[in-house]
């Protein structure tokens, strides 16, 4: 599968005029050789030469958290007093064009600018991106699977078996942490929380606020499921619960607009459709209903070995979605004071019609 | 605070002919302004001109997410469709050279870079580390008090209190995380767990290993405590327990070897002292006691608003310790296949000598 990978990625060098691909921290690397780099001060690198071998220049120390693969690459390992910009300037030789991890931290970027003065750096996804956003079937299927854990967890929190009446935001974020962990996630990506007013803010950091009951409240969570061979799968879902059984008419006909908008959305998201009109789906009926203003967002993003990348669905984005694309569908309404909502799907594009991979309940939960 | 932060930074800007610092992702920016910036593929960035006036730059939708502060900075938000590097750009005016946060994303740079393609770009901790690497009292005090609470969970663990024995280190992992988060902290920077052999890999990823009477076991963890103010201060701390009452023989010699020498270069560390120097009286003691080839890495790293910053105390860096430096003293041995050890402290340089801010028991933990 990797060599595989590392082929397309070649042949796409080859049309698009770039002679390395350097990967590093971030999700292009596990993704085409299985290792994650660790986000540090110690530079980890995969060095692709169009022509010849691949070499991951690693820190000595985290060595013995390589799997090796010698069909995929060779590891070199560089001691604490060495310079490991210039070992990977080495192994780039007179490189015209080098395509660089989009993630890596600028700071490298600027010691390799000064190392290759002669040197053209470009996104590394310029390469990476068209190969990964199409995804193969067990791909799929391990969004899917992904999915299907917070799936359980919002149905949970629907159904009221999260304590949410009394309790802080904080509280019931980390609860979401560890749900997400026990599903079989390795890692916690967010958990997004946000009370009445505070959900108006679509990043909410959830906080000391208690919630009460006779409000809303907006939870938007997921995480990361690693596999045996080292990628990792991403969920994300959002739903909304209103914590007693008298929910606000105005939220209410809000929340009528924002399911139907949603709904629409994913509907739209058929193989061939440009991006856009995706976004324009979902963002025709929240116009239409008068709350266009209070949609500050694109529609969604794309979902795959990181939380958010492309495609994105947003205005301006025309290129059509392709059969194994895989997207979140995630309109909100937001009133500042008062407060916000947001319903979220990930979606596959498929052949035979869009695939959600999000099947909790859409309905505004009432408890009580 | 911030506005002298601020001012001492542009004071280095006009020594070092900077025309404007940008910072984004990472610790620089919540040191300097108090905002942290979401590390997603929508830019946050400070624009900070020599001269003139600042401008944080900030996707639309975290807008709400900004403690304003206008006599430190101005808010920019851009909309979804609009092109944020443009904005930058066009704040930064005809710069010559700017500093760029040596954390942002790699890819960011790079469209900086064709939209400012007469702009020579460098690391802005050129600027920015000489200012964070001093700490202030209260600095420090912040730093004691996430050590403190770090010392606390040490001490759990080497008193048994913290089930090791039938566990996997992932659980023990996952529960050091949780006592990081209920002794204060916001925020679980890393929690190793390595059982046995496991423990000669110095970054090993606590994983589904059980862990055994009759073993060594190495725990290094810490995590960042976030102040009213939004800047954030780390701990880190690492010791070592054994899980019954019958250590190993050659451990225990390695062990006396390594507590010694963690000392000894505590007590090497005073102000005006090369950082090398520190290193060195780590290293001789265990090159002495014929383990050299086993101390895989530097002695330490700076600490503060983030895990790893400057000063590095490794082999080469002739800096002299400054009153107000803060930094981990972590000699280690790894033998593979056998087991490892590691023996950290963050300790602070002081002018009336070195100042520890971990005070749990050096001693191997033994258990039973």
């Amino acid at each position: 599968m990797f060599a595989s990978r590392l082929d397309r990625a070649r042949a796409r060098m080859e049309a698009d005029g770039v002679d390395v691909l350097m990967l590093s921290v971030g999700s292009d690397l596990p993704y085409f050789c299985g290792y994650e780099a660790m986000p540090l001060e110690r530079i980890t690198m995969l060095v692709v030469p169009r022509e010849g071998d691949a070499t991951l220049v690693i820190p000595g120390l985290e060595r013995a958290r390589v799997h090796e693969r010698p069909e995929i690459f060779s590891v070199a390992p560089w001691g604490e007093t060495e310079d490991p910009i210039a070992k990977i300037a080495d192994l780039a030789g007179a490189a015209d064009t080098v395509a660089i991890g989009d993630h890596m931290w600028a700071g490298f970027l600027v010691d390799l600018t000064n190392q290759m003065p002669n040197t053209s750096f470009r996104r590394a996804s310029s390469i990476t991106s068209p190969i990964r956003q199409v995804k193969d079937a067990e791909e799929v299927a391990r969004l899917r699977k992904a999915g299907a854990a917070v799936d359980r967890i919002a149905t949970r929190l629907q159904r009221g078996e999260i304590p949410l009446v009394g309790q802080t935001e904080a509280a019931v974020s980390a609860e979401l942490g560890r749900q997400i962990l026990e599903e079989g996630h390795d890692r916690v990506n967010f958990a997004i929380v946000a009370a009445g007013e505070n959900a108006a803010s679509p990043h909410h950091h959830a906080g000391e606020r208690v919630i009460r009951a006779g409000e809303p409240v907006l939870c938007d969570f997921g995480g990361t499921m690693i596999g045996d061979d080292g990628i990792g799968y991403c969920s994300d879902i959002t739903r909304n619960i209103w914590t007693d059984d008298r929910p606000d008419r105005e939220y209410l006909e809000a929340y009528a607009v924002l399911h139907e908008a949603q709904a629409a959305a994913v509907r739209a998201a058929t193989v061939g459709t440009p991006c856009q009109d995706v976004d324009r789906a979902a963002r025709q009926r929240i116009v239409d209903a008068g709350f266009g203003s209070y949609f500050v967002h694109r529609t969604g993003h794309g979902i795959g070995v990181e939380a958010h990348e492309d495609p994105y669905i947003v205005e301006g984005n025309t290129q059509p979605l392709a059969h194994g694309n895989a997207f979140s569908v995630e309109p909100g309404i937001y009133i500042e004071g008062k407060w916000g909502m947001r319903l979220e799907d990930i979606v596959a594009a498929a052949d035979d019609g869009p695939d959600p991979l999000n099947r909790a309940d859409h309905h505004l939960a009432v408890l009580g």
